[in-house]
């Protein structure tokens, strides 16, 4: 088990709140009076969640960016409305295209910042962000919901990110943005929270992704690669697994229609011996079929 | 005007939600439906906030305690019950006694691990962590209530985390526990909650933090030295600038007593040249008044 497992775990094992879903979701979902709040924070570090500003000149704008979109779509995969965020921010170089970011950002999706803490240290940089949202349609998705029989959808095309990526890294004119400024899908996501048996946001990468979503919901998905919208044919896997796309990948019960638009990519089955099977071929381990780090 | 000033002041441009309270005050206080919401977030660097793990053999529990205590600090100023709390934890070495002193705190206080992150980082680690509560009573506490002639008032004895962190760095058998441990005034701050003009929590000094609460509610607040407990009675200015300490610093108007242990310090004056005098004499540049980095 590697030392974030453990950690986890250690960590699961303090977080026995039901409104914690036992970390196994993006959000904690917890109810409060007749409301019902959702809750995620996610941090950003500088050389690990995007490069280095000293040797790669990384725009903080787009960091503040992505800090917030990534937290936005979290709440967005519950179909849940942003009622604010609160930022923590190391100062270092860029700080004012911080802001410029977190100001774009965050009237750009009309949400409140409320609050947060500004601190000084030496070394890379590192940035949290905590996105509080309001269910607007309970029961709130979950991971865990897929049924044998569902299909299996996502939204968008898959690989983006990673071209995006590619371009700022090789320095080639093509567009970044994908990569650097992700679209948190809120609207999308409240119109299909009422409809969906599962829903998450595709952060890590498809394949990845979807092992987790079969696991929690105690089944198997079964994909057909061949239908998933990818941004670079040639490349299949690559874009598959590279994440970062936040696109939202969901279960509908059979002859169901999304009401947005959306490619169905695969079908849910009764638990077999391995979670995911992609052409037909199982996938037992989710060691390679995706960014695990940042889970 | 400093770097973190600058970066504050272009936040405050963008927080305009009155729930941000122009992040003047400790908390966000958000109205949701019948309840309203009270929200922190406060992060801790090794090195800035915490003596380093490797060269001086921080006990990670104490940063995890400290971490959570602080945040509760904050809603404890809110009158506030905690609901729950979200963290981010960069891993490195003290993982497993980190989670020990987060279920150690968290089982004391009785709060939920909602949720939360956890990264990889090469450099000093940083730690973020957002506190969510519900107000037990409305208006909420603000810094800005301070009326003249009302008292001022301070519970506890102030200077004991200035000693407790002296024990530590010079290796005496003094108990340092006030400085790694602090104590978040839960239930006092709940039974001031309905009493008092303006409340806030001793976190950067009595001096700063009486000056910050005098200048937010546009009054003076006039400090008697004598009748400030100190923990240090040889050392009043360093134990009444030292801060850290998460007493409750508040004011009631004239001839109300306390419904908690308390002393009365000083009294609020209309707004004159300074907005915090010590004994007589006018304080007019926060500068120095304590540990303002943290603000």
């Amino acid at each position: 088990m590697s030392r974030e497992a453990a950690f986890i775990q250690s960590l699961r094992a303090i977080a026995r709140h039901p409104a914690a879903r036992n970390l196994d979701d993006d959000c904690a979902v917890l109810e409060l009076g007749s409301e019902t709040l959702i809750l995620t924070h996610d941090m950003m570090v500088e050389g690990t969640h995007y490069l280095p500003t000293a040797t790669h000149g990384a725009d903080m704008a787009d960091v503040a960016w992505k800090l917030v979109a990534t937290n936005l779509s979290d709440l967005a995969a519950k179909g849940a409305q942003p009622l604010g965020v609160l930022v923590g921010h190391m100062l270092g170089t860029g700080d004012d295209r911080f802001a410029e970011g977190l100001a774009e950002v965050l009237a750009r999706y009309d949400v409140p910042l409320l609050g947060g803490d500004t601190v000084s240290g030496s070394g890379p940089k590192s940035h949290g962000l905590t996105a509080i949202g309001r269910a607007t349609h309970t029961p709130v998705p979950a991971r865990s919901g897929a049924r044998p029989g569902d299909a299996v959808w996502v939204t968008g095309t898959l690989g983006r990110a990673m071209l995006g990526y590619e371009a700022l890294r090789n320095g080639t004119a093509a567009d970044s943005s994908a990569y650097r400024r992700p679209v948190p899908l809120l609207a999308e996501g409240r119109a299909l929270a009422p409809r969906v048996t599962a829903m998450m946001d595709v952060s890590d990468g498809l394949l990845l992704d979807a092992f987790r979503m079969a696991q929690a919901s105690g089944v198997a998905i079964a994909l057909d690669s061949a239908s998933v919208p990818l941004a670079a044919p040639s490349r299949p896997l690559d874009c598959m697994t590279w994440g970062d796309d936040y696109e939202l990948l969901f279960t509908l019960p059979p002859d169901t229609s999304p009401p947005v638009p959306a490619t169905r990519i695969g079908i849910v089955e009764p638990q077999g011996f391995a979670p995911l099977f992609l052409d037909g071929e199982p996938l037992v381990n989710p060691e390679g079929l995706g960014y695990a780090h940042n889970s």
